[in-house]
């Protein structure tokens, strides 16, 4: 699709905040390729606002160190899409609504929403999106297409606007699994100025080099997750998911995840998250027009928190990490819901449980899929979560594409 | 040597806060050895005060995990021994001083210093130790023995009065490297109830199968370190031990260890271990009898700290981790002084740098071994610390040993 003939479709469902595809690298394995850039990851020449007030009129000099690495093999960088004000939120709904193209009206999720918009509408193979508790996963989810985070430290947030360092993860989002796989591929790398990226190691791929044997694979269902409350075209999904790898020869079984409990967990997370984001923006806080009142409010809180409180919450995001740990001792990979319930409309109060099923991959450092899955009721999709070992993301593609295959 | 022989002998120290030694299990690896155990650490049947006030009359139902496994090997436990107060500081000078058995008068250091004056003095072979930002090497450095603080999460921390599980460990102190990797040795593996605790790699001991081959080993010294003032005699220390390897054919060189400022590093890790302590021994902040005031001002501090405080020290840990372990891509294993300085005098003013050499190992969870080393004016022991990859606990061994070969 041309720029002019998604700028005509994009009036629509706000999607793109900067469109002016940039011409691609000469070769390169990515080349038929067209990417969107989340609006907090520096694309030379182009704003990066974040979705606040604050950074509007802010132009980045120069490429992110990711997306400098993906520009190299070629992609088309078409420009930058809606987000979640501050990558604080899952619904993507201002300075206007993004409209989820699978159903108008209703929201893309977040905080990537535009990531995930722009792929479901067509607009863009591939979209780079950043995750601190799901938020590449959730609009991949709502948005009906694969959403990747990956392994911590493997794609540096350098020339990222960060919101937690002990949480923020650059991802991929894309129509299949591999295609977010390529894109996360070339992402991949050690940056100086990101003191957790890693080299990647030897030999590692997200693509899978054959196509994975599941006979054999054992897969963890998590009983923290088993026992949530669920949206029920999500457990049917779950369920049939389940059934489907066990149908490959799968040994699937809950498996217990100790100090795990989704909400709790995730409320630890979002008080490290208030606070490492206080402690970044804190000149935000005071300004009425920097950011929102809710914006401004978290991030006050975040500052005004006591060393116990945030002790406290470290606490449990250890053990959460732990139980992680342990639960993949059991077995290859494990399959959860990607979010609670599926899209829901712009304006209607957002479920405080979105992230519940994503924060966890953050917490512990682990690769995490989300992959679309079509609704029994013939609604919005549904969408399953694969989390794995650290640097198995491919073996998460290869069950992802033996879940979809005919 | 026997109990009498000990207790007479100690009356003048004041090694042992509990001296009773139980009867070994039958057989067992380490049937031949003694073993003195830290004040915060669980022996059934023994007190634990962690050297605080408030926990005077507690007593053990059962062994700490760690101490559970070590008995099975056959030690005999003699007893428990002299630590700083809640292991909040490196003096051990609170009910009395305890005394350097180097030089009475002097500090053993701490917070395990009864544990490193107990194997010095020739009580025990074995002293279990803990060490959140070096109290396991500090002491074994002023006390001139070996001590071994092993990779995050190898040995379990159940059982043991917590200060900062984000940075606690539990180590070991012996007359030489290779006593205290078997003690460690048999300390390590997994417990449910500390959740950071992991399974030993397949195939991992602290002890080492042969004698490590230095030529072409590639030793680092960290840059920060070489930058930082120490003691003279600690600084001929570190250059001999280097002069030593690189006699024996080791690759000596400086290695950068970005976003490691030793002092700032040390003062974030303090920040986060007074918020961790507040959070979990709150009740003492408020109550005279319970610790000293400056103990109860430390914990009252890290209670009333801000969010953005505890976010910016987390910042800095991460900064230093990530160069820590960029040090290490570079080299087999970091060479630098356990402590800027050697053994003091009791009431002198204790150095705010004792712990700035350490402390990166908690951090970034890696194990280090401080080896004594003679120092050239004759006077009290210097000592040097090799830093390693997780799990590599026997290469640490191994380099010490071929160190200390006359």
């Amino acid at each position: 699709m041309n720029a002019d003939a998604i700028r005509a479709r994009d009036a629509a469902l706000g999607i793109f905040w900067h469109l002016a595809p940039q011409a691609p690298a000469p070769g390169g394995t990515l080349s038929a390729l067209t990417l969107a850039v989340k609006d907090n990851v520096d694309v030379a020449g182009m704003p990066t606002t974040a979705g606040l007030a604050a950074f509007e009129g802010r132009v980045a000099s120069r490429d992110a160190p990711c997306v400098a690495a993906i520009r190299r093999h070629g992609v088309t960088i078409l420009g930058k899409v809606a987000m979640h004000e501050g990558a604080l939120g899952a619904t993507t709904d201002l300075p206007r609504p993004c409209q989820n193209p699978l159903r108008p009206g209703f929201t893309p999720g977040g905080s990537s929403g535009g990531s995930g918009a722009a792929v479901a509408a067509g607009f863009a193979d591939l979209a780079i999106g950043t995750d601190t508790m799901g938020s590449v996963r959730i609009p991949a989810a709502y948005c009906g297409v694969a959403g990747l985070k990956p392994t911590a430290g493997l794609v540096p947030r350098s020339g990222v606007v960060p919101l937690s360092p002990s949480l923020d993860h650059v991802g991929m989002l894309a129509r299949t699994p591999r295609l977010a796989a390529l894109g996360l591929q070339a992402m991949a790398g050690e940056d100086a100025a990101d003191p957790a990226s890693r080299p990647a190691p030897r030999g590692w791929h997200a693509v899978p080099a054959e196509p994975v044997v599941v006979h054999g694979i054992r897969i963890g269902l998590p009983q923290p997750a088993l026992d949530a409350t669920v949206e029920p075209a999500i457990r049917t999904a779950w369920d049939a998911a389940a059934g489907r790898l066990r149908d490959l020869g799968a040994r699937v079984e809950a498996v217990p995840v100790p100090g795990w409990e989704p909400s709790p967990t995730r409320r630890a997370g979002l008080l490290l998250i208030e606070a490492e984001a206080a402690a970044l923006h804190e000149a935000l806080i005071g300004d009425p027009a920097a950011a929102t009142p809710g914006f401004r409010a978290a991030l006050a809180y975040g500052r005004d928190l006591t060393g116990i409180r945030l002790a406290r919450a470290l606490f449990r995001l250890a053990e959460a990490r732990g139980g992680a740990l342990r639960a993949l001792d059991r077995c290859d990979a494990l399959l959860l819901p990607t979010a609670p319930q599926r899209a829901f409309a712009h304006g209607s109060p957002p479920p405080h449980d979105q992230a519940d099923f994503c924060a966890i991959a953050n917490i512990a450092g682990l690769p995490a899929l989300a992959l679309p899955w079509p609704a029994a009721d013939g609604g919005l999709p549904a969408s399953v979560q694969l989390v794995g070992h650290p640097h198995a993301e491919a073996l998460l593609v290869g069950l992802a594409e033996a879940l979809s295959a005919p």
